[in-house]
């Protein structure tokens, strides 16, 4: 039995690259969260919901409990996979993590002189005695509450939320009058028993996944993470259907915003259960998303975003109570919703910014956040500006228009490379290929282009033998019938590239257009920064192969995982940091792409496949 | 036909002592209402409810229409009795009103010299001209609003309701991106089609009836009024009942909570109806209420408040969101709540004292609300201090624990006058007889004092002929069963008289107990107000008669009506009026009557009947 003489074991997780050692006994969730993978637990780790499954690959780990035998197939069971949340490390392991599993890529690497980490939140803690009432003295219980704050904090608050004077009569008696006051700013929010620090929750709000993390707020500690599916999807994959949906009448725009509401607070209560706290305690929070996820949320109107100029009802910074969006937190807690850009650039836009500290730099940098809108910034040192746009990419990186496309689920061909007489291809979960993932897609392209079997233009070869002709035109057979997962051919078509061209085109011609209306060379941008959960998944060789992007020659890149909950995080617990993000969206411009003549033409240049050579020189740091 | 040459017919509301100028064919309804006589009308002048009675007692009116067949009794048609609302002026006529149709007495005589009938209201309407979103600038919406704002207000508001922003997209390109803007302070509340000048809501929030009235908020004219009795009367007329019920459990205090703010929602759709105008011009409201009746229409905790030293949690003015207690405004409108003094002495009594002005003149005075809970209130202009007091007179005025007693409804005996062989007795309606209430008790116990017919201490005379003796002691028959409009006798007893006794003994108990505890002699009073819709039917020669108040050698007495509205409607249209109130509650001390030692002395001397002499000699003014 290897456990480590320091008496902790290693859980490697293999398909991401990163190692935590745990105390013997501890869940594999608990690993994962340790090394800040966000994992999907819908039943709050109960091993009810099978939705963190995970296969171990090497090592021992204790015995399959009775939830697991009830989800897992015996197929599942035999090939090592579990179920994080009740799974215990017993050794040393080795361990595949689904990607449909988690929630977010690793964790971003902010570095100690990070500036927000430093807690400096807008809600504080004050802990107060009460005087007692006597009948000659029968002054209100707020009074009192007002008194002992001016004695320990100085103040008194100028107004309190109903809500909380609704808790407080009876609190100060079962407490003998001895109480924590949460005061925003000059407002009393929240009252708990004596000693309750106070919590936050900071959640980003994906098209596709909600990530929530439930932090300390005077100390700025990570207690919990939590996530799960963003259950909008039901009503369509992209923005705008779900858009659409929502305007066609009031109802379902509620339906809509209830349905992101009960998953939010469903994923407060997981997290509180799991620090096996109290939701009074949480006395702020702080959620980014994209302008359309965020007008879904408030119940906003979306008819003026879905038509030109598409314009949002609000991009300002906003604090709204919680209760308000049906949370069950402390009953005068905020919801801070940080500021956007404009258009479709949103609060996690925003956020994105912030953690990755791209605009306090002193190089022009560029950065963008992969998706199915994929937003992009530019960032000028010299007079501190940004300029941001929104890239209409497509659902092609999540599967979407892609013939036997899916999302980064179980059996996904996630990676795609050609040998001499065939290929080789590697799925999530080793499972049965049952259809390709972005990645699969643009690693499958990368090959293809390196391998010449299409042209510059994205045109297959009908005379190379890897291409066959069908009915349809010409496709590559990536799987077949016998070796797929679901018994039918996988294939990718003609039309699969030329969707991938125009997804790949709209975000190279984005980034030109951004360039050139700025008035910025190529040769200038020393930086590159990569952001979205999506993004950090990619293999960035492939993407620069398929001239996803135009070729910076002066740039390094740097991938940074899902930055906005982590700017989700730091606006949570600083109000310095709300100040910088206000400040980011007081200096960015929004330019919208098809106001730039050239843009048309930039976009069906950039949907081409770039030269081979070139690529090749890209400084890889 | 007596039409005066001015083409108006005067309407005589006898009882009331009121007369008003109207054009014919004005209903009656409309005639009180610009007497300033509000009238129950829980349907919103159909003529449905029926609670609009009044009997005509001389001129012509239009005919009888079908609802009012449907509603009325053949012997109410003959007794001239109509519905209000419906029925139109023909000539002059005289009226008699009911008393259980009238919300309060005759509005507050406040002269031109008020203060705060000059509008100052907190909330501002500012007509705007957005620019309209290009591709070009494609900013938010709620920028845009900002940037009108700023044109036309100088200021761009520093937050705006979430509400607001759910109206803005549609109502701004529905009126061509001209709207009405409502700034609170500086943030946004409401937003309006252009030339939407901005209107409030002033309500009386009684244990019995609540009054509401819809004033414009700009010009502080009164549009509209309308009433309707208090529906928690079905847990309990007293408060005590209430209270108790509302600290059983949770739901109990929601049910409570949710009746009355139904019925203030139907009161505010009622004042809308008949002005023909929109719930979203509505941008703030004030409603002023006891402690007790504050407490349950917030939803506040209660137990506190039934039990020694009968603490509220909260007597701190408040601005709640009008939507949090589902009232359907403007979406951003706030309801003000004036602050309390302490104990059960609330808002409406502060309310009280600023339509008075009770605290601005350069007399000692004294204020006195009767009620089931009487407050009371000294004024010291030297120190400009106030000392409030609340006595717990009980349900007796209102007839409750009063063998026969009634509320003032039709039937009700009002009135008792004794003759050298009987007595005479007038009732609410004319109707035969059914009970008696406050205002015909204490009448009773007047003549009964000055008739000798009871002791000093209250004891009927068993030997005196107007007095008889039943199995439960000696009791005074008011009408006999063939006179009564219930086939049964009508008696007044000993019990009865005893039950008063203690009513009004607290009431004289507590102002001696203010005095004394104040160091302030009796000689000092200068003024005393005697406010209340209960307060104004009262014929005050009784009340002395009886020895309600103590004898007051040299003040003048000054009879108010339902004060409470009128502090209301002036804390709605004037941010003045409300820090006066605040400096109301600031320099006003409560005093729990039972923590000074004297007071049960002075109580059960207080239950005993004055000399007679003595009273005779007040200054009636």
């Amino acid at each position: 039995m290897t456990v480590s003489s320091k008496g902790t074991c290693r859980i490697d997780f293999v398909s991401i690259g990163k190692q935590v050692d745990v105390p013997p006994g501890a869940t594999l969730l608990e690993g994962a969260q340790q090394g800040g993978l966000i994992m999907v637990s819908a039943c709050g780790g109960l091993g009810k919901c099978g939705q963190c499954r995970v296969t171990v690959l090497k090592g021992r780990v204790s015995a399959l409990t009775e939830s697991e035998s009830a989800i897992l197939s015996q197929t599942s069971i035999d090939a090592g996979e579990r179920l994080a949340c009740v799974t215990r490390v017993q050794e040393d392991i080795k361990v595949d993590i689904s990607s449909d599993a988690l929630i977010s890529g690793p964790r971003l690497q902010l570095g100690g002189d990070a500036p927000y980490m430093k807690p400096a939140p807008l809600v504080t803690a004050h802990q107060i005695q009460m005087q007692a009432p006597t009948l000659q003295d029968s002054r209100s219980d707020l009074l009192r509450v007002k008194e002992a704050l001016t004695d320990v904090a100085g103040q008194s608050p100028s107004s309190a939320d109903l809500a909380v004077i609704r808790q407080l009569s009876p609190l100060a008696r079962e407490n003998q009058w001895h109480l924590t006051a949460y005061l925003r700013n000059n407002e009393l929010v929240g009252l708990a028993p004596p000693e309750s620090s106070p919590l936050g929750v900071a959640i980003d709000l994906g098209t596709t996944k909600i990530a929530a993390s439930l932090l300390d707020l005077s100390g700025g500690k990570e207690l919990a993470v939590s996530g799960a599916l963003n259950p909008q999807i039901a009503y369509g994959e992209d923005l705008i259907s779900r858009l659409s949906h929502a305007r066609q009448n009031p109802e379902n725009g509620q339906t809509l915003a209830m349905l992101v509401r009960e998953t939010i607070d469903r994923l407060i209560g997981d997290l509180i259960t799991r620090t096996k706290t109290d939701r009074d305690r949480i006395a702020d929070l702080c959620i980014v998303g994209n302008t359309a996820m965020t007008h879904l949320l408030l119940g906003l109107p979306v008819a003026q975003l879905t038509v030109s100029p598409y314009v949002a009802a609000t991009s300002d910074a906003m604090d709204i109570r919680a209760r308000d969006l049906n949370l069950t937190v402390a009953p005068g807690a905020n919801v801070h919703f940080l500021p956007g850009i404009g258009g479709f650039v949103g609060a996690d836009h925003v956020a994105m910014i912030l953690a990755s500290r791209l605009h306090r730099g002193d190089r022009l940098a560029v950065g963008i956040d992969i998706g199915t809108n994929t937003e992009i910034v530019l960032f000028h040192p010299e007079h501190r500006m940004l300029t941001a746009a929104s890239c209409a990419s497509g659902p092609a990186f999540e599967g979407g228009h892609i013939r036997n496309g899916m999302r980064a689920a179980s059996g996904a061909i996630m990676s795609v490379k050609f040998t001499e007489k065939g290929l080789s291809l590697s799925t999530i979960d080793h499972a049965d290929p049952v259809g390709i993932c972005g990645s699969g897609i643009i690693d499958a392209l990368a090959e293809l282009h390196r391998w010449k079997v299409i042209n510059p233009s994205g045109r297959l070869d009908k005379d190379n033998p890897r291409v066959r002709t069908r009915d349809k035109g010409p496709e590559i057979l990536l799987a077949a019938a016998d070796q797929s997962g679901r018994g039918r051919e996988i294939v990718l078509t003609q039309n699969d590239i030329n969707e991938v061209q125009l997804a790949k085109g709209a975000i190279k011609a984005g980034l030109e257009t951004l360039l050139a209306a700025t008035g910025t060379s190529i040769e200038a941008v020393r930086e590159v920064v990569v952001a979205g959960a999506f993004g950090s998944l990619l293999d960035l060789k492939s993407v620069l192969a398929i001239g996803m992007f135009p070729h910076f020659p002066n740039a390094s890149y740097r991938q940074v995982g899902n930055a906005a909950i982590e700017g989700a995080k730091m606006a949570l617990i600083s109000k310095n940091a709300r100040r910088d993000a206000w400040n980011i969206a007081v200096h960015s411009t929004h330019l919208e792409l098809s106001t730039y003549p050239e843009f048309n033409r930039l976009y069906a240049l950039a949907m081409q496949f770039p030269n081979l050579d070139k690529n090749a020189a890209t400084v890889w740091k």
